[in-house]
């Protein structure tokens, strides 16, 4: 807070209002009190507050929900990979501006999935081994989906998987145990392919 | 923002006062703002706004988070089935007036399953097969949760299949990739059970 | 509302101000005002509000999004088992003070999952021996994640239960069906590990 002619003003991280041109002489106040907010973008200053004879009075703006998305491509150039995207999933969440809310974090697509594990080399390969076991791509003929197309296993192995995560953000950050790592699964690869990254909270 | 006999208004999708029945005769005018204001319903309009002199400066009220909440039911008549329920949680959103936030779609039974996947009748075949084979349900001798019930065989498949989705909302909409579908996946049937809808946003 | 003096107060749960020491005398008026504002801890009220002449009009800082963390901790002495952590999440969310909203409950390590189902030992006993028939733990020297260690049957059998659950927040209670119940599962244990619980609503 500081003090302008006797003058007190709540400056606060969102929102600063230079009072230096305001006039003060009586019932003309009023008038310049309203050109001066009317000079504002409300909008863009998601104008949260008030302003009071000669007082900026702001209100916890901060706490008011605010949302981001993107997509993330990707194209592999193989059937199956996986690909970790924690970097790009923490580059969204700067560029958010959020510091406590929720990070949804989902494949687009049917036959691919978005999950949380470890990134080694070791497991990825015993994942791919797995996966196999439990929804073999061949005999191709085994499943009625592959009219024309040949992927039903991709939409089982993403089952599996799961198609989603939900990751928490505390202090603006990732709130992450020490191994977890977001990754996407491809089982479908050879074409472009979407992420859907939307966060919410304040 | 509108003009009326000099006064400013700044008119916002959710707030509206009609300041043509103000007086402005100096100290008068405090008390007819004052009037004005407690003549307000505070909570039915959620109000979040301020009068200054004359200007009604609206803060972003948008910006406030709401919340819905929804049961769909199900009745249905074979023990295993997959049912689209897109339509039904796109209603819920649009019903909820939410623009930006998530949407969690639920099983309140642990034998069912809600998951995004293909509307695709091969898919459902294949996925019914496929799940049969991972969590058998005869013999049911084999599982020691059948003791009076049958139905651990679906406690399984519906953890394959996962309980919850979580949808991002964008622009008043299911933000989803071109094939995203909302299914639900009973898999012991032949009574009424229940989907939980929640929406959170703004 | 109460009424002070001829001055028109609104309380609200977050919010109250005593004005029974404000003056009124013309344009020192602002000056009170301004003063008694200034005495507040704006940040410590959360302050949402403004002071218009002598009324106090309050916005509705309910509506504004909360956020709790809290970090559960579990030391298995066996390898494998299954906990219902429900009350402890209850207890959170009790905590939290939020009414409308989401919890995210997931395990912070990628070899444990948190998931939704029946608190039925015959059920955990099925679980238990349908994810080693998935699964299984031995030999370990199937899989190529096993140099110095031999948990990467933990990482399967957790990606089929899942990592996490999120959870609807009605009127202050997890919006439940009859039989749902939160479980940690742990298939690595006999050392300390933790599980997440964020909640974000109002």
């Amino acid at each position: 807070m500081g003090s302008l002619n006797g003058t007190s003003i709540f400056r606060m991280p969102f929102f600063y209002v230079d009072l230096t041109s305001w006039a003060f002489t009586g019932q003309q106040k009023a008038h310049v009190v309203t050109d001066s907010i009317s000079s504002l973008d409300a909008e863009r200053l998601k104008l949260s507050s008030c302003i009071l004879n000669r007082t900026i009075i702001h209100p916890n703006v901060e706490e008011a929900m605010k949302s981001y998305r993107k997509e993330l491509f990707f194209q592999v150039p193989t059937r199956r990979a996986f690909i970790n995207i924690t970097p790009q999933v923490e580059e969204c969440l700067r560029e958010s501006g959020i510091k406590e809310g929720f990070v949804l974090c989902n494949a687009m697509h049917i036959t691919a999935s978005v999950f949380i594990n470890d990134d080694e080399p070791g497991l990825h390969h015993d994942y791919e081994v797995w996966l196999e076991k439990l929804a073999p791509h061949a005999p191709v003929s085994q499943y009625k989906h592959n009219v024309g197309e040949d992927n039903a296993d991709a939409h089982m192995k993403r089952q599996v998987m799961g198609r989603e995560v939900v990751v928490a953000v505390t202090k603006g950050k990732l709130d992450f145990g020490t191994w977890e790592q977001i990754f996407y699964g491809e089982f479908d690869g050879r074409r472009k392919k979407r992420v859907l990254v939307k966060i919410i909270g304040e």
